[in-house]
């Protein structure tokens, strides 16, 4: 690989779009030309975060727009609603573009309408673009230009549930998922429910039944499923800074052995996805920092009950590193290449 | 009240043993004139805790058969196992005895003997033994002389499904308790995930369906149900210092206007017990350092689906505190009577 | 003790006035009759802490004057500044007055100016406060109505200090204090630096040498020494909730044991001091959520120099307790009446 | 570069050995070849730590002697006195070694002897080793074969006193250093003070002026300065994973703005070390998981001292990143090749 390819990052002074700066700045066969962030437009990315000072120093650009003309892939970390009209831009221009917000997940416009509140600019550039959960989507990624990079709650349900649903080893009907986030997922803004002593300390759920992942949830599962189904989705605020944990339930329509089964098969070959040995469950210290999901399996009898554990880095395979991925599949670089595969122990 | 009663913590050292003596040492008609501890005999509690030497200095002593002779009440925090015999001794010399521990928590000695591997000692004693989670079995307390005070996260799961359960307004099928536990819940002993730097930043589940707790879950249930059931039940480590938070799921039989007017009702006149508001979610953080309780009730319609959201301290109400308010209970006093109910603000 | 005094809080939503509220809430001798604040007028202080829902329930009030006319005692607990025209209407009307902010505890109004931008309202006034480090000032607090309830870093400073300086034992030249401070400190105000993920796992220094409790901390410990003395100080922002640990290095003037004596004897009879033995070292966690300060004492033979540990919790011993401890001296009652003595073990 | 050089790890089921590990992994010039530990020798590393399993799976051998013929470069992360003879066997042979442990770093056999309780077991050898302080001591390191990797502590504060010292530009006399480190620099091994529970939500200083880690402070600020001097040493345990800031307190010989240039100039070219503006502080936040130190400089004007804050990563140029920084030097790599420069946002 002698060129690299350009990429920019919209939204660069985010926490995930700090993530994406801050891989992407060691992987081999990228250069990044580009960083924008409305709030800090003029700046250097390193005042900002004093920690970026030994390793990268960039004019934050306030105006995303002239990165369609520099680069080969333009990554967007914004809120909802603002990324649909400078895609269909870069992509009418030839610029790969991936998305780490909501813009282009959900493929119904009134499920996109009735959660976000937003309508779909063009519908074309919405049907062409492509859902990159790289484990379960991978053929269709590397065909596209347009990626919708996954939620990351989304994230940890889809590769928790993949083998069993593609197998009809567990019911469609009565499946709950009990997530337990990060306060980084809450993002860098400020409220008084992530002040230090407020969070600190504490443990609560919110939006119960009605967080916004929901809808995207259940429109994974249900293709993988092939049927329509739905989940019962509670996540909570977890005083860590990083990681995902999603605890699954679900009614079996399989031996133990056989769902167990349909997992080392489905990730034998996946580099960053760790099906646990039995008795070792899903931790999320063991995928902090990394692209990895480590799932771990584990059966009720007495009441007919899988219970999945699957734990990710949200700021990393539930963002930025599953971002990179994407990329890497796009531009037919190795899948790992560039992204962290070995968790610190402290 | 003129006089006071007299009473002897035994494994006063334990989390739960220094939260006894913590709270009843400023009980108004409550003496502490014996702690002993098997690990600390000879030395004065304020050594080992420097966090009592302003308050609380009491020399431990290695052997609690002594306290029957000198208290009107012994409160035993053990492994399982020890409790049985010196319980014996005290009744049989009118002495009341509160077990914070698990030998006198299931009737069926068959249970008692899969789940932790001891016999009854005394089948009678046993049968004596009232059950002490003080706002559903209060009745029951008034009259006895031995409490085997309730497990912590059965505390949480019991008060959460109380009013539900016994009015109907759930399926008894499918019950799904998904907890997580502050670290002091493992106790004072040391282990490898309960190292700092491995505790730290970590979450997951541990003994998914096969945690002790489960079966004292059911037994309590199962009463309030009217008929046999089961739970799933999976516990977490949540790396906070105290406090539990279950999240229950469970099918809806009723209009959600009706399962909140059965909590708000059963809960009216319960002092330790705080039913939220639409809209708000129960956290440790609302209960710490109290003998409350504070429950959350949310609806998923679309999953017909009730969750429940309880909160307790688990050092306070789900061990000394509600160990305190049996006390109470047991001899009159004014249920409250020395027992925190507000929760610092941070 | 037939009837209670009656108290009022103003500024009773940030941290330190639910910590008033919280402690005086079950004071013996004390009746809250009224809470105030900008912030939250005409709603309930519950609904703002959920924590007090079981325990507290009382409206705020928007203007805090009606206080004045009905209460023994008002607690102020605003920005400096703030304090000084209802403290004089206070004092006016045979109020007492405790003031838990900065406006009464510099005596020299040009430093006031100085540090903190504003002047003395009334000069009289201002001469009249005492400045209620109770274990220090106690003989001037029970004859007075106006009370400079002292910062948390100055008081940890001065109990870490009192006895070697009153008694000459170290040079009063190039004391050191270093200071780390939980983020209560910090108030209940958000901030980028006190955002969770922002703050947690983070630890660094802040106003070195310019923090504005660096002139009361000079102003008492020139009073304790004599002569006018000045210190370096560098406070921290520790990534916990509560808790003040002063690290103190001075110059030795006199043996060790000498030292030590110094200590036992001028805390010998204090309640809420504590010295602890050669080879322990005072930790936040022994005086969480009590009155305390622990103090220990460490030698540095090869530098002849002293190192003094102090330990408060910045919101009790720091702010509302010493507050309380203050009331209690003014009213006559036993200096810890009401006041917790013992710190969790959890 | 074709080949890679051959690494083996000592001790690899440590903190440290498993930071090395972790980061020699992409390294582009090295390849892992042996992993050691007495303790879970013939397990596999991911074995130990699940966090491992996607990017490092390698048998533990327990004998460590077999790397001498297989490795180009050894590193041990031992227990002191027990590095001492097989670097003897290793350097024998040919084979590069960089004990992480104290056994080469005191130059004054009598103090090894006074703090470690060891003899130097080959004088000749010991004089071999070269101290790897790389910013100071590279002119050294490339020659040599064996490496002393310097301690955390005075890693961080040999490189926050450099500048100063060596320029004379403060005094060699009334050096304060107040250190705080995380707890991942108590190691794996359990104890009660690192016990969540107890750990958490705490603070306190420990083995004031007593740590191991002062006669190697002494040791390396001796030779900046010319001349043998002491320094007052404390060191804090911060209930945070990793990281160390020390706040260093000096009276100062020179302006403020000379100072500061002199660290200006003596980093300008450091890859590694970041001299932060004025208003900026040291944030062991910023540091974490990177190679980095951050120096903030602060004057107390009123005092004439200067202060230094000085943020390192333990784990990482405290330990396992300054050991490969090492690595480089010896072998001729550019000296930031495989080692981190940004700290995550988060």
């Amino acid at each position: 690989m002698t060129t690299k390819i350009k990429a920019g990052i919209i939204g660069a002074t985010g926490y995930a779009g700090t993530e994406l700066v801050r891989i992407l700045s060691t992987h081999p066969y990228v250069e990044i030309v580009s960083v924008s962030s409305v709030s800090f437009g003029g700046r250097d990315i390193s005042e900002i975060y004093p920690g970026f000072r030994a390793g990268m120093r960039m004019i934050l650009d306030e105006n995303p727009e002239q990165m369609i003309a520099r680069c080969d892939v333009i990554f967007a970390s914004l809120p909802h609603g603002l990324s649909q009209e400078i895609a269909g831009k870069a992509i009418a221009a030839g610029v790969c573009f991936i998305d780490l917000g909501a813009d282009f997940r959900l493929e119904d416009e009134s499920e996109y309408k009735e959660w976000y509140g937003c309508d779909f600019l063009d519908a074309e550039l919405q049907s062409s673009a492509v859902y990159g959960l790289c484990e379960i989507t991978r053929k269709e990624i590397a065909g596209t230009k347009l990626i919708a990079n996954p939620g990351c709650y989304p994230t940890s349900v889809a590769l928790g549930l993949y083998p069993a649903l593609k197998n009809g080893l567990i019911s469609t009907e009565g499946i709950i998922v009990d997530s337990k986030s990060g306060v980084s997922g809450a993002g860098r803004g400020l409220s008084q429910n992530t002040h230090f002593p407020d969070c600190n300390e504490a443990f609560a759920a919110y939006k119960a039944g009605s967080h916004r992942h929901r809808p995207e949830i259940e429109q994974t599962l249900s293709k993988l499923a092939g049927e329509k189904l739905v989940v019962t989705f509670t996540p909570h605020l977890l005083p860590v800074n990083r990681g995902i944990l999603s605890t699954i339930y679900c009614q079996r329509k399989s031996s133990f052995a056989e769902f167990r089964r349909s997992y080392e098969e489905a990730y034998a070959d996946e580099p960053f996805v760790v099906v646990l040995a039995d008795g070792e469950y899903a931790n999320i210290k063991n995928v902090r920092m990394t692209n990895c999901c480590q799932i771990s399996l584990h059966e009720d009898e007495h009441t007919n009950t899988f219970i999945i554990c699957s734990a990710i880095d949200n700021m990393v395979k539930g963002a930025a590193g599953q971002a990179i991925q994407n990329m890497n599949l796009l531009f037919g670089f190795e899948e790992t290449v560039g992204l962290p595969l070995i968790a610190p122990a402290i």
